[in-house]
């Protein structure tokens, strides 16, 4: 029964319910013409097509109370196509979702009002060009990126089955939602999307379902130009159901399938035959639907295919949000009042776990969550801080049991297993241990998933690997979701593997991405406290650039490290006087050569203060007197040590400063030969200090 | 017939082929083994199990003569397991590679000697810690980052295919050679060797094979912790040829199934079950056969088992080396012999294609190449620099006939189709437009293996999905090749479609790049200068930031672009003395801001300098006296104004400088509101200026 056949005039109401199902279908279609054509600028053609299978999800499939979108047991839709943002808002509208805060309070407004709409892509309004997270309750996660917003839906798939597992009782289901994630062409040639469904296939995520939209169209033309793949025997491979609707307008087969998706005991991949533009006299089936506005004569033909009045712009015929209410809102509502019975009763029957999981929920911490950090006695030999991080790593997982993450491969070497946890694996979503596989890009995503659930996340690799997940690590920062990255070899310093392994330009690209976090502690005590700085900063990412190769712990951190690293950066050790003639600003692995030169600096006479700096956006968040007392805007002779870029150390050294760091890629060899290379000796920052003093 | 019933003592000359096959497969595998442990750094396994398939492929398969290792028409080999690298050196050094620099002339020694070998991993070794291209002859890509050598295969494939197409005639077969891979599970489980595998289906790559090494063990342990694709299948769905040896062992088998590749129609995956550190009693099919060596008492029991003399180190022994030579050595050299006369004959018979051809692999540009570039005038409304760059783009195009590329399913946005030409499709390898599907990671790839082969490759997309590449880019900087990538939309002037689409971090994370010039110009005159510039550098990559945007094109270019373009970045226009108060500093979208406000500056009496800064690296490469009269040091009152990250630009502008610049993502909106929200507006910079003078 295909919706097309039930196109109904506006005026008098509609009789039968295929009718009015058909006018709610229209009125996403042409709230999405209107909206593009209103803005000039945005994607009508997919909503088009689509509007048949939102509706379907919506109205019969998913489990969801539009009064309360911040329910936790909600099934999650994510538009991993995302540049069809005008299906997912029509969507939100129509359904009367309302709106609530990121600290989940209601808000008292619609998430998605009609003047929204009306308003699509222009400044401030809720509706932006691409769906955005924390804008307007009901989006999910932020999708336009290709290929992210599927990757995130295994990472919410994961997070379900997490919570299940830790927190459900026999009768007393608390999880049970499933994920539904609708992608296109674009999602399924890039090549993350392939990562998170090999993943997904391997660990059955049972609770996850992509429709797939097979429309045939891409920017440049028929996806024949540059797309042959058998889908269907691809996700096979990757270890999917795969099952197939010939219709996107048969509203019925969307929804029969979906609910077979549920009996499935591994990921479903729904393969969605459909017609760009459908309706569209001259664009159905054409690029031209994809990325611009229809054009007012193209509209006025097409709503006359769809026999809607031609001049109405944004019309919600009567009876639409009254349909909407009797589906998703009465299904929605019931549920969510069974399971808030449920709630209910557990937080009676389970008082120790219903308040483990309300701090979750909430986004806090444990009182005492940092009881178990561990300490670091001074020791010249030192530890790696991929160690002390990794037992760091472990002081917090003792005390936070929804941090859960794992590596892309590397954990031997990241350091970053949870011991005595086990493992996310196949039948085991409780494991708090997650086997990304090699698989990076897909690991932020993912973890960015279990962000968007309520888990404090961590991904793990090598710091050159961040350049494979880059996409990811943006959204993190993008949405401001506490993912935390822990990216170890963070240097030449790692030695023999050589310049292709050899981080140079990652510090620098990472700093400079808005809301991320970027520390590179100088010992086991900074690396301590960037771990609990990392937990304790909510409102964006975290990257921790760790050593492969053993720092000294030093004497001058154990009584300034944990009141320095919470501004960012502070003086590690000054020169007995407040008046220095030159400072020296380190990280990481440098700051030791930084305190051996200040000793030899002092022997020959000169002043010179230690700053020690592991994270430039939250020390450049101070205010400005904290700022000056660190770093005195007259002492102009200035030295940065870092085994990284050279480029950028102007921002704190100036134009006359001078930046010891890297101005080429690495070398394959022992860390020492490459040190001594490179110029990363005490020597050479003893000779660029006193420069410094010459010249001011 | 397995290799491992075959292993032979070493004293008494072997008899028979097998032995003699096997001593040579244990010479590979026992090189591996000692130069890890000499270097007490690296990964023996892999080069342990895999020795019979490069013995199998070097001796019986690959069209290729040592001697001369940059014949154009050789067989290319990639290692895209990287890190087993002594499976490469081990196999140049016993084939006897000679070496010959990058401009191809013999350098008279040996790509590979067995000194190299003793010192792997060590300091100004040419046998580092993963392969690098240029390091040493017969290394035909870097390789180490997952995925990336088999992405890169695809680009040599297809380049293959493209050579052939256009200059090989009946009888004239200059080009036939084929593109074989080795892969690892890492390989596989990474998403660009997805993407790249997708495009190689649709393409029909009969000239491409890759070995998958089966060994089912990776860093963390076995690869059923994370991975359980079933690779036939997933293989058969991007539309590949899939074969399977299931011994390693089997040289026999290996040169069959390669044999058999040769036949298929499509490229052809070939599934070889292997076990790592193969021999090795304790470590073989485990992780610990992996990353690290394998210990002096295992070493021993492992050449017990493999029966060589225990003590023995970076043993050859007799007959070894004379085994190649009699193998890859006589038919690479019959088969360069018959094409050496192919070629004689066509030179004569085919001067002018002859002569192009020879251009072309001598990397440099024919005479005249840039007499098409297009010429704009002085215009207030101007032309996007998208539309300048595809303008240009063509006007090379007319005169370099192997500038190929394409974009990753942006074309009609990114402006970059080569008017006229036909595309590269499934059975037509000659075109010169590359529809590279939504797949950028493996397009920066495939440019790679597309410019190794001698092309003028280029990729396009929006400056933001530059995330998605990185891997690849930073590889064509290591490598020093001359791709172009074509990045347009290049700020937050693309305006409605938001922040997941606007770039702020990206320039600068670019402008990090060793290698990697990066180009940002400011009207349509400089967009041609970039062209003309990263034409004519040949050692790395070049970037292109573009306008979505319209940019007037200035009366100041008019004269100065040219020669100003060639240095990075000039004095545009002056204050009409040599006394600056106050420097501007532009770049792209925002120079003709400067220009404006130059002249309100000047009627407030003030003299401001407009300095074009279009390319960083250009510019901080010109001698010190350039760079001093452009930014002299005593005017320390300076603004730059660019519409992307303001980090960074403390290089030029001092801490004390004024960057007018991003400080957080950007917002969906038309681009008139975005420029005055976020203060890119003449005031803003008139105003900063000001206060500058001030200041200073």
């Amino acid at each position: 029964m295909s919706i097309a056949q039930f196109s109904a005039p506006v005026a008098g109401l509609p009789k039968s319910c295929a009718e009015i199902d058909a006018l709610a279908v229209n009125t996403i279609r042409t709230l999405a013409m209107d909206a593009v054509q209103a803005a000039d600028s945005g994607h009508p053609g997919t909503p088009m097509a689509l509007a048949p299978v939102a509706y379907a999800l919506w109205q019969r499939v998913l489990r969801y109370d539009p009064a309360d979108p911040t329910w936790w047991d909600r099934d999650r839709f994510v538009l991993s196509n995302g540049h069809a943002s005008m299906l997912l808002y029509s969507v939100l509208h129509l359904a009367g979702v309302n709106d609530f805060d990121r600290s989940g309070k209601p808000t008292g407004r619609a998430a998605i009002t009609i003047d929204d709409i009306k308003s699509f892509r222009q400044l401030d309004s809720r509706c932006a060009g691409h769906p955005e997270y924390g804008v307007a309750s009901g989006i999910e996660t932020t999708t336009g990126p290709l290929g992210q917003g599927a990757a995130t839906s295994v990472g919410m798939a994961m997070a379900s089955g997490w919570l299940a597992a830790r927190y459900n009782r026999p009768n007393f289901e608390l999880f049970t939602h499933r994920v539904w994630a609708i992608c296109g062409d674009g999602c399924f040639m890039e090549g993350i999307t392939g990562e998170a469904a090999s993943l997904a296939g391997h660990l059955r995520l049972a609770n996850l379902c992509w429709i797939y939209d097979n429309n045939h169209i891409t920017i440049e033309g028929k996806t024949s130009l540059a797309y042959s793949d058998d889908v269907p025997t691809r996700f096979r491979g990757y270890g999917w159901n795969v099952m197939h609707v010939s219709d996107a307008n048969d509203i019925d087969a969307v929804a029969i399938n979906c609910a077979a998706a549920r009996e499935s005991d591994r990921p479903t991949l729904i393969v969605l035959d459909s017609h760009i533009g459908w309706g569209s006299p001259n664009k159905q089936d054409t690029a031209a639907a994809h990325g611009e506005a229809l054009g007012v004569e193209e509209i006025a033909k097409t709503k006359r295919f769809y026999n809607w009045p031609e001049d109405a712009k944004f019309l919600v015929p009567d009876g639409v949000r009254e349909r909407f209410a009797e589906g998703v809102g009465k299904r929605g509502a019931a549920a969510r009042a069974a399971w808030s019975a449920t709630w209910g009763s557990y937080r009676t029957k389970f008082p120790a776990e219903a308040a483990e999981l309300e701090c979750l929920m909430r986004h806090e911490l444990p009182a005492g969550w940092d009881g178990d950090m561990p300490t670091f006695a001074t020791d010249a030999k030192g530890v790696a801080s991929r160690v002390s991080g990794g037992k760091a790593l472990n002081g917090v997982a003792k005390r936070v049991p929804w941090l859960v993450g794992g590596s892309a491969d590397l954990a031997p070497s990241t350091k970053t297993l949870i011991d005595g946890a086990g493992s996310i694996g196949t039948g085991e979503p409780g494991g708090r241990n997650v086997h990304f596989g090699i698989r990076e890009h897909a690991m932020g995503a993912i973890c960015n998933g279990m962000a968007l659930s309520g888990l404090r996340a961590y991904g793990a690799g090598f710091l050159i690997f961040s350049d494979y997940m880059r996409g990811s690590i943006r959204l993190s920062a993008l949405m401001e979701v506490p993912v935390t990255y822990v990216m170890t070899h963070d240097s030449i310093g790692l030695g023999e593997d050589g310049p292709t392994h050899q981080p140079i330009e990652q510090l620098l690209s990472l700093r400079a991405v808005p809301h991320l976090r970027v520390w590179r502690p100088g010992d086991a005590r900074e690396t301590v406290e960037a771990w609990r700085q990392a937990m304790l900063y909510t409102h964006g990412p975290s990257l921790l650039a760790l050593s492969r190769q053993n720092l000294p712990t030093l004497a001058e951190t154990e009584t300034k490290a944990r009141e320095g690293c919470a501004r960012g950066g502070y003086v590690l050790t000054d020169c007995g006087c407040n008046s220095p003639q030159v400072i020296l600003i380190g990280t990481g692995s440098e700051l030791a050569l930084c305190v051996s030169a200040q000793k030899q600096l002092t022997e020959a006479g000169i002043r010179a203060r230690v700053v020690s700096l592991p994270c430039w956006g939250l020390f450049d968040a101070q205010d400005a007197a904290y700022r000056e007392s660190v770093l005195p805007r007259a002492v102009t002779a200035r030295v940065s040590v870092e085994a990284s870029a050279a480029m950028g150390w102007e921002r704190y050294v100036g134009i006359s400063g001078s930046a010891i760091g890297m101005h080429s890629f690495g070398a394959s060899a022992p860390i020492a030969a490459l040190m001594k290379k490179f110029g990363f000796t005490v020597e050479a920052v003893v000779a660029a200090a006193k420069s410094q003093v010459s010249r001011s």
